[in-house]
């Protein structure tokens, strides 16, 4: 069951310009930021009401932010959800015949929960579902 | 100043098999539907949290969904974000450097006033600002 949209990821190629522009967008002037080593990726979020917009920088040409800009060019990356239980939701969507690109992570900041749903099960989109501790 | 993200706009091929698919997602059962014949587009709306997924399909070749799909594919569309004062608010970020498709329209549904901001003034997304009655 989902809950809310937690955020949503778009992929920069230059983190310093882009959050000039969403700084301007949103007025938040001091987003939180961090390095997420594991992905090569340099993050900022801009929270705007109940969700937040995730810019993400890659760190190095393997970064899958990296390849995605390098495909398609600097856009929207993913969306995440906010869901109540997130082992639940996963299976009813499988049984559904949704299908998810990994099992369940438990390494997410925070103590938080993901999983993602493969874009071609959502009409192109990547999905990430999020459940907090 | 920005209040919440009113909707994400996901172009869609089929409107019928991507109802299913975020039925299933976002267990809304009856979204609320309408044909915008203005922009030959049929759209289909889910609440999330304080915001809605809106599902739209172009009606005609020449519709600007259907030119989107034909160029990039199915995916998300634009991102739109509520506003207290969109004539405030756009001038603020004009003259912040950030461009405008074009002058404030206020022929939204249900008396909105709403203006888009150009992609290539927020790396590649297409953003519209919505001000409510």
């Amino acid at each position: 069951m989902i809950k809310k949209l937690d955020h949503i990821g778009i992929a920069v190629s230059d983190l310093k310009t882009s959050k000039q522009k969403f700084k301007t967008l949103t007025d938040v002037k001091s987003p939180i930021g961090e390095l997420v080593e594991s992905q090569n990726v340099e993050v900022a979020f801009y929270p705007v009401g109940e969700s937040r917009l995730e810019l993400l920088q890659g760190t190095s040409p393997d970064s899958p932010i990296s390849k995605f800009i390098e495909k398609k060019g600097e856009g929207i990356h993913h969306l995440c959800f906010e869901v109540e239980d997130l082992i639940e939701t996963k299976l009813g969507l499988s049984k559904a015949g949704i299908e998810f690109i990994e099992n369940i992570s438990e390494a997410g900041a925070g103590g938080t929960k993901v999983a993602f749903i493969h874009p071609k099960s959502m009409g192109g989109i990547l999905i990430e579902l999020v459940e907090y501790p």
